[in-house]
């Protein structure tokens, strides 16, 4: 047997695997935002920002874990937590080079109401992370709501050219 | 070459490799939910579940894959299989440890209407599953609508607090 | 050490890890949908179909990414992306054996409304795919919409029935 040659196959296994590894990190990532921010665990959802990270939205633009965190404080997420609401995530397309990672996803917010529940808000997701010495954490998100406007429009086809 | 050197690293991918595995039969358990019980498969439901498994919701207390089948064929769920139901899961927070996993997720239930579809229900869901001969099987589903109340706050907030 | 149990391993692994990637890779086509659509992005959305590739849905039967790219630069995509819609598919049921592959998942589309947005059709998806030179693509989808008729029940069966 070539020895060397499974030494390279070996390598070649830990660098895929890493791949995977990666992506169904990056995954939970962004699944973990909504059990965050509808239960408000303001720490919670803080720790999954990067101390650089932004969340720039149509509706407002935090910087940092500490504005993430204010945000989930805040009075209107509390109303919105009294009245019962529900921060979904559709199954992101994913890209990982290296120690950065992008992924393009819709997120659905759905308010408790009289009749059952309602869709308050669709919206268009570009997020950015990078590895750290933690792990996986978020260094962007763009949200956008899809109302016929351009702008989600902008952020959804970051699923076909988002360079890292 | 070191030899053993190559063998630790195989040892260790096969580990890594393990863990991936588990994690995508998981989600695909938790998938097949929602197929299973919209097409009235009362078998395919039942066949996912531990003969130890719990499906505790604010709706029912089911106990073991019998509970389930029958639930699956009772008057009410073909009711609503008739006027056209859609079970969907969130792409879940996945925990493996070991034989035994966790999974948070938000589940929405759409009902046909006359203008389209509407949300009838939208839950928070803690999943356990472990491992047996066959595959992974579920050992537990606690479901709480999202309506404000703590119940679903205490459900989703497993996505950070699971012990295996 | 036994050089040929480990070689045997590292094959192992090999085949292993390939199917993990499949079934990410499966996962990625499927999820590229939405942005390709919502964005009138013809070009992008024909290129994850094969030239066999036929969509079938209870709206229309394209065959092709001819047909595809058509579709998605007529009339009415145009309306409905002018409205602002968001075509969103949940995590799949997936199946994957040597070259080809089966997954099964709910889509819902989403469209801005006055009030937020409206759910305007839940449906039930078969999609089968075949690994290219160029990468996994699109065969086929079935799409029928959960009405209560039987069509989507036998679109949504296919999770447990898949044969590739």
């Amino acid at each position: 047997m070539d020895d060397e040659g499974v030494e390279e196959r070996v390598t070649a296994l830990e660098n895929r695997v890493r791949q995977l590894e990666d992506q169904l990190a990056v995954m939970r990532l962004i699944n973990s935002w909504g059990p965050a921010v509808d239960t408000g665990s303001s720490q919670q959802a803080a720790g999954l920002w990067d101390q650089d990270g932004v969340l720039d939205s149509d509706l407002s633009r935090l910087e940092g874990p500490a504005a993430v965190s204010a945000m989930v404080e805040s009075e209107g997420q509390r109303a919105l937590i009294a009245q019962g609401c529900a921060h979904v995530q559709s199954a992101p397309v994913i890209t990982v080079e290296g120690d950065r990672a992008a992924a393009t996803s819709y997120s659905q917010v759905f308010l408790h109401s009289k009749e059952g529940h309602e869709v308050w808000r669709v919206s268009a997701n570009h997020w950015e992370c990078r590895r750290t010495p933690d792990g996986w954490r978020l260094t962007k998100r763009l949200n956008r709501v899809i109302d016929g406007t351009s702008a989600s429009s902008t952020v959804l086809a970051h699923a076909f050219t988002a360079t890292l």
